[in-house]
């Protein structure tokens, strides 16, 4: 089987770990180990001790993106679920990885993240209750040509799941579900109706 | 393909790293994807700002073992070549993998390696310029029911991965080599007599 690293990011409750779980199901279902690196589970385990600081969040990064490329290149689907806020970090994990780096922006505006606020960061962070907040009192460097890009704001998770999986088919990362198509249902419908315009069908 | 934790432990200088690269090789030929953790790189990727102390040294066994675990749950024979003096946390890290975990003791008395000394380093550590070294100013906790023992001092580098590669068959993790027998030549040799002794051959 064919590993990869799976890198989402953007800014806290924009749905990484949710959309990271989905995407997972749907890969075991089709044979693929996976591995999800989820932001929690790594300061737990790998980079307990490390703060919110630029250096920090860098040294938590690079250590998600070390463990990502030992599983990916040995045939694990690794999916990083962290903020992984700056730019350059990123690039670096992608340039180190060994495997394909594919990168996912989750995309969804500031204020309808601060509308929705799930689990009341926003509100602590604007009232400055809580430092280095990424989007409100720390930098987010969004990517500029992510390979895979979905909106949080206006599609469904199971919408962005569905494009994320779209994709990796289509970059011939992962396998077609058993009985699929060569092409989308609108695609075909198009291509049958040219055809039949042609007289072919 | 199945995947395991072998976990070396041994005073520096006894051999692990060599011997794990040696059984690794060999597994590799076997068509098993295999990774090590050595005490450098980890402290390199993993643990960059952690010191000798107790507390340290367990933090950053506990980040190996982590990463083993992912890795042979996903069939990757994940092996551990760091000191890893204290024996609570490594049963705390054989507790927490869920594929098999194999403990090899690399076994050689503190004096040959004192005499040896490749890197010099326990001459430093005894004249008191490293401090928490393993076997001189810090303890090392040999484990008392690994699955497997080897002798640095008495065996050859080659006989003692021999004995590891061989208990690892006999424990049915790894495939015998292409056009091995059932058993070794000299136990086939035995029953050989056996049977010519009972006139069944």
């Amino acid at each position: 089987m064919k590993g990869f690293t799976l890198w989402f990011t953007g800014l806290s409750g924009a749905g990484k770990s949710t959309l990271a779980t989905l995407v997972a199901a749907e890969l075991r279902e089709r044979g693929s180990n996976v591995e999800i690196m989820d932001g929690d589970a790594v300061r737990t385990n790998l980079s307990k001790g490390l703060g919110f600081s630029k250096e920090d969040r860098d040294t938590n990064i690079r250590r998600i993106g070390y463990v990502c490329n030992l599983l990916s290149r040995n045939g694990v689907v690794a999916m990083s679920a962290a903020i992984s806020p700056y730019m350059a970090v990123r690039d670096e994990v992608r340039r180190m990885t060994e495997s394909r780096f594919v990168e996912v922006y989750v995309e969804c505006p500031i204020d309808v993240l601060t509308e929705r606020d799930v689990k009341g960061l926003y509100k602590k962070a604007i009232a400055g209750e809580i430092k280095n907040f990424t989007g409100i009192s720390d930098p987010y460097e969004g990517p500029e040509d992510p390979e895979i890009r979905v909106h949080s704001d206006t599609q469904s998770v199971a919408e962005s799941a569905q494009h994320i999986i779209d994709r990796l088919e289509r970059m011939n990362l992962i396998p077609a579900p058993a009985g699929a198509s060569y092409c989308a249902d609108d695609e075909e419908a198009e291509i049958v109706a040219q055809l039949q315009k042609k007289s072919y069908l």
